[in-house]
């Protein structure tokens, strides 16, 4: 099976020391999973909708089923020139668009955006992820809440303190992989077949 | 520094159940070196060069240096109605054009070709790798041949036969980015600043 990743920087896995990335982690030792991490860093919504489908077109082939995960969110909640990079109208409808389209290609799940340490971003990517969950329940695309959980932890947010104040390392990255991993909609989705 | 790795599956790491490949592993530690992976199954050099340049572009900042790494060699050498998918002369031809147009954009290094168990395709792609190393000389691109101590070493190839044919596990891709990291090019390629 082949896994695209679309998304920003946590989905590339920026400051992993190992390279992994939450999804890397979460599909470890499953050798028969082709992964192609296609996280972009500080991509917003409307950047990756212009380039998703060349890409995930790339990357498809007849004889080998495919499956789309999403996750962004943070970077469009993030502020420019006082206003957020994507306003949240606009990235429920990117969100729209690229679900949509992504489900004419493969099985899609989304991941929601994890917290970040700007108490502002992080707010208003919050309430982002409450859209998106309501979104992808319209869409019946099954979506992975994981913001709660990570900053209830608290390791998330002070591995990125220690760091570049945005991204966690090796066991922040474990504990996103680990909340996707073990989510009955993660399971159905990388384990079935075509 | 973003590391951006263009190549076929042993770049994408096929079949290694850690999924880092021989790139994640080679710059295992290394928190401040984002990796964006871009290797695809299966493709040749000709499909390679139809792409690369627009998945670069997305992936540049003006605000952090880039490298960029290519392998290439063994899906050329694969037979298709009885001839290699890519001959000699238009393998060189794309090598030339991908790696001097790559640097245009940033410091370009070239991985040679790991040996594979079929010995037709194993024979094409060890006089490919010959040839890739004497046009990345006469182009001053550093080259690491890995051809031969991966075949001396028998592991690659144990593993690729003991999994599918082609693709080692996460002992076999260690080896290959124990050479690669350890050749004095690939330091200077990912030591140096801009």
């Amino acid at each position: 099976m082949r896994l695209i990743a679309f998304g920003e920087s946590f989905v590339q896995g920026a400051g992993d020391p190992d390279h992994l990335g939450w999804v890397g982690r979460a599909i470890s030792g499953r050798r028969e999973i082709s992964l192609y991490n296609l996280g972009i860093r500080r991509e917003t919504s409307t950047q990756l909708l212009a380039r998703w489908e060349g890409e995930a077109r790339l990357r498809r082939v007849d004889y080998e089923p495919m499956r789309i995960v999403f996750s962004f969110g943070c970077n469009d909640s993030h502020l420019e020139d006082g206003a957020p990079r994507v306003a949240v109208a606009e990235t429920l409808k990117n969100a729209r668009a690229l679900l949509t389209g992504a489900l004419a290609f493969a099985p899609v799940l989304m991941v929601g955006p994890p917290p970040v340490a700007d108490p502002g971003v992080c707010a208003r990517t919050e309430a982002l992820n409450a859209a998106l969950l309501a979104l992808c329940a319209r869409l019946q695309v099954p979506f992975i809440d994981v913001f709660q959980p990570l900053e209830a932890g608290g390791l998330w947010q002070a591995e990125a303190a220690a760091w570049d104040g945005a991204h966690p390392g090796a066991a922040g990255y474990q504990q996103m992989a680990d909340l996707v991993s073990a989510h009955p909609a993660w399971r159905r989705f990388i384990e079935g077949g075509e």
